[in-house]
């Protein structure tokens, strides 16, 4: 086990009808708000109605700044800097899933620091040093972002979509309804399912040894993660069934699960490229991303993908035939991906082969630490992995 | 899923060489600090000395007052708190494990409260609003204290052990290096896991439904500890069970296990009085306790304990007789404790069986919420589960 430091202080408000309370928690931090989200559908659904009750209930002012889009983008996090410093706004709501989480993350950095563009912070130009304060009312289990340290964003000035973490990013609070996540569509559903999965797969492929509690830790989450997937898919309204799936998204990502441990991250950061030029849904890229990079690096440590077959996955233990028992393992995590209506190629996620060379080397621009840990990538290794993810 | 609250801000600074930079740490917070330990052993081992150094060397002053036995006292606590306010300490830096970190908890409420004395709040006559800053320096896992909210006190007036559970007595930051803990003989290890894996279990019976992940997170956490038993008992200097033990202890007890549940907590309350009245260690009274009280309940939710057995025990499940598959998983529990050189019985702790009624009475005194919740129990349950662990 490697030495590590982890806090977590993110303020946890779980379950039906919270959303009515956020004013109270509110207010304890600040007197003027930013209500930063997404599409408009949070008003038609009521939910933004009332989350601002709510605050105008406590005597709490705001402004607001929809049009967050999926890969949120830099143009709208400057933006958004610029209102918070026009109109002195002390806390930043973030109503919405990861993207509209990771937009407010960029603008609270922003803010408070006059010499730095915050884009600045993800080329490794400065860090943050004091950050607005956050919260959130999340719409969408997927990028666990409501507790994380970590935030991305995409600069359309070239299509880069780049990671940074921080414990100043992690937010205040979280109100958390599983009843605010029975209107998603499947797909949508799916895919958060595939992040939340991801971001454990990518903690659980490590070469640190010696591990045993975060291991059982994300098996844990994970087999939690399927048994509950199919019943959101098919039950969109069973409130327990997602309850466990939105719970599980913050352990997967509040880094409880990489104490003392070396993620991996090679697919992340693949699939940022893939979603950075096309556009497509993280989750999805992930479920075509995952498995081929699985199947291109399983030989590297074909115990732990025995493992992650045995214990995630209930594959009957061939002893004799371990790499017969390791693919088992990654056959059925994409036979899982398939069985809840998401793509498990690059065919299916409509993305050609035509610019394989092109992805594998923006890959690799601006990242100065390398591509993926379990397996330090070379560009070849993410053509290979690529093409075994064809189709 | 039941609606919950959760909030675990502790600053865990874990791994070898951790217990030289207390004092970085500890300047964050404060200038004056009271160095509260139990016996002089870490004066001996020479913890005592570097925590100095490194306190110094930040240029803080310290008072220090030792002397905390296992259930700690009413009043060693009143003792803390006149000294921290003849100093002005304003910070406790607790140096050692569970009763030293309770004891600490203790001092840290009553300093600020000029109206309540200590124990009113164990009363309920009052509830802490202040609490100063506590740090720990951990040399024992077992209580979990070291990020949890609750304090256990032993009032010597009558011998009354009682709990308080409080967000306030969460410790700022808790400095966890597993080599502290190679000197543990194994009678004291092992009575750190058992208490460990005591406060899982006793979240993990509970009448709450669908709670599938944090299920699935009690198992993993009690499945990482009976694997690692046996290696800090035989290998006391196995660095890698150490910390996963370390670890265990503090995840067992944060409440992250309790999220979304009601827990039961019917075996610690019948042992606090066992260990409040015969003094034995909290650990071993609970190895006596658990089983006996599992044999009494198990068919308030046999389906709950067969689920125990198969996940935890790795029993091959009897279908046709869920009965016998559920006792044999209790039967096991009762053979690791064994195994590791815990008593199962009375007899065994030393505990004669003439005043079962007295035990059952203080109980149920000055305990208005009753004891236990998965099965609330009645004094006659209680004599009937010590009789269960007569011998």
């Amino acid at each position: 086990m490697e030495n590590f430091e982890f806090v977590s202080p993110t303020r946890i408000i779980f379950g039906r009808g919270t959303d009515r309370e956020v004013g109270k928690t509110v207010a304890q931090y600040a007197k003027r708000v930013l209500i930063h989200y997404g599409s408009d559908r949070i008003k038609t659904s009521g939910l933004f109605d009332r989350v601002v009750s709510s605050l105008t209930a406590e005597g709490l002012e705001y402004v607001e700044l929809g049009g967050v889009a999926p890969n949120p983008r830099l143009s709208l996090v400057r933006e958004g800097i610029e209102l918070c410093r026009k109109h002195s706004v002390d806390l930043i709501l973030a109503i919405g899933g990861g993207s509209v989480i990771d937009s407010a993350k960029g603008i609270a950095a922003g803010v408070p620091d006059a010499e730095h563009d915050v884009w600045d912070f993800f080329l490794g130009k400065g860090t943050p040093k004091v950050c607005l304060p956050i919260g959130v009312v999340l719409t969408i289990p997927a990028a666990g972002s409501e507790a994380s340290r970590s935030c991305v964003l995409t600069n359309e000035d070239g299509w880069y979509k780049r990671g940074l973490g921080n414990d100043l990013f992690r937010p205040r609070f979280a109100v958390m309804n599983p009843e605010l996540t029975f209107s998603l569509p499947p797909y949508q559903s799916a895919s958060g399912i595939s992040d939340i999965m991801s971001h454990i797969m990518e903690r659980y492929f490590t070469n640190t040894t010696k591990v045993d509690l975060t291991d059982r830790l994300c098996e844990a989450t994970l087999k939690t993660v399927i048994e509950n997937a199919s019943l959101v898919i098919q039950h969109p309204e069973d409130y327990d069934a997602r309850a466990e799936i939105m719970w599980a998204s913050t352990i997967a990502h509040n880094d409880l699960l990489s104490t003392g441990r070396i993620g991996d991250w090679g697919s992340h950061q693949i699939e940022h490229e893939l979603s950075g030029m096309y556009d497509v849904t993280h989750g999805a890229g992930l479920a075509v991303i995952q498995p081929a990079w699985m199947k291109h690096v399983y030989k590297h440590d074909l115990k732990r993908f025995v493992q992650f077959a045995v214990r995630v996955w209930n594959v009957d233990e061939r002893f004799d035939d371990p790499e017969r028992t390791a693919l088992e393992g990654i056959g059925r995590l994409k036979a899982f991906f398939s069985s809840i209506g998401l793509p498990v190629s690059l065919k299916e996620l409509g993305i050609p082969s035509d610019r394989f060379d092109e992805i594998a080397a923006k890959t690799f621009q601006e990242r100065s630490t390398g591509v993926g840990n379990f397996v330090k990538l070379t560009e070849s290794d993410v053509k290979a992995i690529l093409e075994l993810a064809r189709e």
